[in-house]
């Protein structure tokens, strides 16, 4: 049996018809059409072009899985509110079920990401996870025996939105020092600018043949690694905001893995190393407490269309 | 059929005899015992004078649940490791199961409480919860679909040790800035004293007849009431670092409730009104976010063992 797998995006949709094994076998982009009905009408007909072009049925489909970002209630399968494409209360799953008579299941992107890590990625030895998707916000999910946890209503797991500095940035939710405002790629690259303009003498500006427009997520930790100080500065301390905001996960769920996605995540050991290390010595509990294995994502650019076809997998 | 619970506490353990309906019909309390042998063995002749002196035997008992401080893995019912009284490895369950023919199921204090409000006290009208107990620490307890949920290892759900102001309080925990040090009632009174420290005009310092050691988690909001600034000032702080507590908490369980515990909930109505205030108004998602209601605990003295009991009632 397959399943096919479609994550919803501001700029397109994609779509992969996915095997057993989570293995991509194909998949077609589509740029995003303006309104709801649109996305769904060429949606349906990505779908069947896929199933075709596999010399398959939707009798070897076992349903198709939706990732969207936003606000989604996956018991109705309703959009319930995507504010990047402008949608509000959109019964997404039934109607697509009008147009190919499959069932569908839909959630948060975040929350597929972090399922298609869990089932078919990184964290597949491990039945309990959480994930942080470290990109231009930080969004989040949570998997408890190898089944999303999308939290009452399936409106919670908004892990980018805890506040862990108190009257701190101010965060696009409304609050004041929410996660997302110190460990998403974004606040990385701010706090790497910040400190540039105090030393004009860094490595980080050669490194950017002096124009602060390029600096990146990895301006800061490939000049760490050279021993540049500013650099180690930005790097320490983005290390204890983030193993911060991920200890107060810990002591919550206590996962057996901690999952890293989103652009940050690719610096894999720089990151994951000296994380681990801060969170096995503030653990709640100390050596008595259970520890957690700290990865970063594998599936990539693919996660999106691998998750969303999880759903089918749980 | 009735259940036993036991809620052993540093100063003593009271065993009570709990009907379907949550109600204990006996009890007894014993001083704690200076080891586990002792404490198990008085334990067990608690729980046999209690059923006899009901004219019932074992056949009538569902079960024994057990609430206990410190880290308890309940999946082998064992004590992992208990601070207070210097207990560590304690397979409680197992000992008193070769005293008394019962099954025994064991939890965390705080997670029992949580569960005793769930199934028979403030929110068992509601399926999801959060509680947080607002004593000398926090504790807290997560209810998902009227079942205890207690994190990997059953070793989670240590609420009280989430940092909500990053380099703030130095907590026990070993961390820094973890929301016990922000609203547990040890906090509440240290800001109380704080504040009166820093204005001697406040009629805090009538109420406790110029006697700073006289302070108590009342203090500020009993002046607040009377329109005192100073203790206004305590008092609309505390709020905003709950708030913040509870938002965090909001924004991954979207529970139907939230339940404070502990001596600061006992002030009703003062905290629960300005706190959902706070809640509604920054919640994630706004007026789109499903709504949590704000309650105070119910149960009071007797949650150690109606929630010990409602462990056989998950």
């Amino acid at each position: 049996m397959y399943t096919i797998g479609v994550d919803i995006g501001g700029m397109s949709v994609k779509v992969g018809l996915v095997d057993e094994n989570g293995k991509i076998i194909s998949q077609c982009r589509e740029k995003t059409a303006p309104t709801p009905d649109e996305v769904i009408f060429k949606m349906a007909n990505q779908i069947k072009s896929l199933i075709e072009g596999a010399s398959l049925s939707v009798k070897d489909i076992k349903g198709i899985g939706i990732g969207c970002p936003g606000a989604v209630t996956s018991e109705t399968g309703m959009v319930a509110f995507l504010p990047n494409l402008g949608w509000r209360d959109v019964p997404i799953a039934k109607e697509l079920q009008k147009l190919i008579d499959l069932p569908v299941k839909i959630s948060n992107d975040a929350n597929v990401a972090a399922l298609g890590e869990a089932i078919y990625g990184c964290a597949r030895d491990y039945d309990t996870s959480v994930m942080f998707t470290l990109g231009t916000g930080v969004g989040g999910g949570i998997i408890i025996n190898k089944k999303l946890y999308e939290g009452g209503h399936s409106r919670g797991a908004e892990l980018g939105h805890m506040t862990l500095v108190m009257d701190g940035e101010p965060c696009t939710c409304g609050r004041n020092g929410c996660i997302e405002c110190y460990v998403s790629a974004t606040a990385l690259m701010k706090q790497t600018k910040e400190e540039m303009n105090k030393n004009p003498e860094s490595l980080m500006w050669q490194i950017v043949g002096g124009d602060i427009n390029k600096v990146d997520g990895k301006t800061a930790f490939d000049c760490a690694k050279k021993g540049d100080k500013s650099a180690i500065t930005v790097r320490d301390n983005y290390v204890k905001y983030l193993s911060e905001s991920i200890l107060n996960m810990l002591n919550i769920f206590r996962p057996d893995a901690f999952i890293l996605g989103g652009g940050v995540s690719l610096q894999g050991r720089e990151l994951t190393e000296p994380v681990t290390e801060y969170c096995e010595k503030f653990n709640y509990g100390y050596e008595d407490a259970p520890k957690t294995k700290i990865l970063t994502a594998t599936l990539g650019n693919d996660a999106g269309i691998i998750g969303a076809a999880a759903l089918f997998n749980e």
